[in-house]
């Protein structure tokens, strides 16, 4: 009986933590990357630039959905980059993170400051998956 | 005069050093990101777009300078996306990597595929640096 009763509890619970893990997928779990493409406007200086890169680099510092920065430059050697120079990447658990950090005033005062000094700007959010081979 | 030249030996230890991380970003090694934002022509079906994605990541096996693929639908609740609807990310260990991936058959093959079915098409390489905090 005490058996019967062991196995009953140790379903309910692999059922509970299967229940929880869908639920977590709906609401949008997942490691998620917003990419950013731009180019800065002619005449901004070198150091200007760098300094922008910096401060974009300090919000994973200032805003806690917002989990890693990467960015580097351009460096295709085909031409279908459309002028971007500029890579940004960042990383955050959910989409709600990101909806978090788009409202976050760190990231407003920084976006205020940056778009001004960009001639083109391009977003876009993706969960990156992996096919199996 | 054995702490003047250890500390000449210290320093030429130190140029060494740098000047062997110099050669090492010049030769292009590092990892690679190359990230190709598409949007599909109106009318192509859902299974086609599924089958395309299929034979990009089947690429890893075909290519050996390919070390990775992901790839995401573009989920941005802001509007800056330009209109691309999927993200395509594949990964390399250097420039030297993406030159032999782009002349390589099975690649030029699955561009031949790919390129007339998108309305849209943009490439940029980078090499994701993290700054620290």
């Amino acid at each position: 009986m005490v058996q019967t009763f062991g196995a009953l509890n140790n379903e309910t619970t692999k059922f509970q933590f299967k229940l929880k893990l869908t639920t977590l997928t709906k609401r949008g779990m997942g490691k998620l990357h917003l990419v950013i493409l731009v180019t800065f406007k002619d005449g901004i200086p070198p150091d200007q630039i760098d300094q922008l890169i910096k401060q974009y680099a300090n919000l994973v510092n200032l805003i806690e959905p917002m989990k890693a920065f990467h960015w580097g430059e351009n460096v295709s050697i085909e031409n279908y980059h459309q002028g971007f120079t500029h890579v940004f990447e960042s990383t955050f658990d959910s989409t709600e993170g990101v909806a978090e950090y788009i409202d976050h005033p760190a990231h407003v005062e920084y976006a205020n400051t940056l778009i001004p000094q960009l001639e083109k700007f391009l977003a876009v959010d993706y969960k990156p998956e992996k096919l199996s081979p």
